[in-house]
């Protein structure tokens, strides 16, 4: 059943780095995009609320005007896809609503049968702060930038970035939303001296500590 | 060189589920665990600064002193194991050295040679607060989570733990450290319901948007 071994994955692991020069003419394939965006559909979060929303910048004006706002690193507009994963700045009792109808639906319930699971996230959501909801958004940074590796696709997680700008840009505010968190993904460029740097960890038997 | 295949990404996506009820009586292999522990060492954070330590709680008294403070959600002591994944409350000028020092040591560089980002990494230690690091724990919550499904292991990501309690109990503060979040891994009890619940996500085509 098993769709990896545990040797593939730490090879993935070692495999990627943080890509500073992105290959602007390889792109990724279609459909093996398709696949990764439903696999950041699917990733798990608090409640399963799934606060976020997933921007795939394709205009390639709109890549550029981001780059300044990004300390000026070009992974923004070079890489084959830019991933800016947004998320909610609440959780309101709409969206709780809607989500719990969707639950009720998926799952052939009774909507009353939620009830008190309705309750527990009323009660829980004034803490459903957009730093919770960031929290979630770095799920899906750490499930996609594995997932990229296993298929030999390149990826560079960033924070170095202007929130508000990105958020005036991309027009989120009116959205309830807010900009957490990038990850463009490509392929690197061979010109990256970064890709032959020795990877800097622990060791892990200073990070893993057995109680 | 690929090591997986969507498909195969997104089959352990949905074969995963947050378990309610892990069978204490399956243990995790241990050639296995020593990987998924590597995986846990070679997880990417900002800058590369590793905020974190993994703790793998195997004596069953601290797991048990746990369950009351974990809103007695049984995971905490049933499952094969009990990952807490902690953060550093602070990125202080000896934390900077020390990485620094290994960066140097790894890369085989002069140490001068990293003046510059050791300013850099000075000037925004004061926005590396507990929060910040627990972001990054995240990115080890969600990157382990696929890990050990590809595996054919479980995990149940938790939230619902209080902090303080587990500091206190795990004796953290004195190192600098809070807890983040748990993630119990082992396998499904045969018992566990909600197994075969259909899994509730939104269409990719409302959290996935192309601009």
């Amino acid at each position: 059943m098993s769709s990896a071994t545990p040797a593939s994955i730490l090879d993935a692991l070692n495999w990627r780095y943080a890509v500073k020069q992105f290959d602007p003419t390889r792109k990724i394939d279609a459909a093996v995009w398709a696949d990764l965006e439903k696999s950041l559909a699917l990733t798990p979060s608090s409640f399963g609320l799934q606060p976020w929303q997933f921007l795939i910048v394709d205009n390639p004006d709109i890549r550029a005007q981001l780059v300044p706002h990004s300390w000026h690193q070009r992974q923004v507009a070079d890489a084959s896809h830019l991933v800016i994963m947004t998320v909610r700045t609440s959780i309101d009792a709409a969206y709780i609503n809607r989500y719990l109808d969707d639950v009720a639906t998926t799952r052939q319930t009774n909507r009353d049968t939620l009830a008190g699971f309705e309750k527990m996230l009323t009660g829980a959501a004034p803490m459903m702060t957009p730093e919770w909801a960031a929290r979630q958004a770095y799920i899906a940074l750490g499930q996609f930038m594995l997932a990229a590796s296993m298929l030999d696709i390149d990826t560079c997680p960033m924070e170095g970035f202007s929130a508000p700008d990105y958020d005036r840009i991309l027009g989120l505010a009116d959205q309830g939303l807010t900009t957490a968190v990038l990850c463009p993904a490509g392929y690197r460029a061979p010109t990256d001296s970064y890709a032959a740097a020795p990877k800097v960890r622990w060791p892990v038997t200073d990070v893993v500590r057995h109680l």
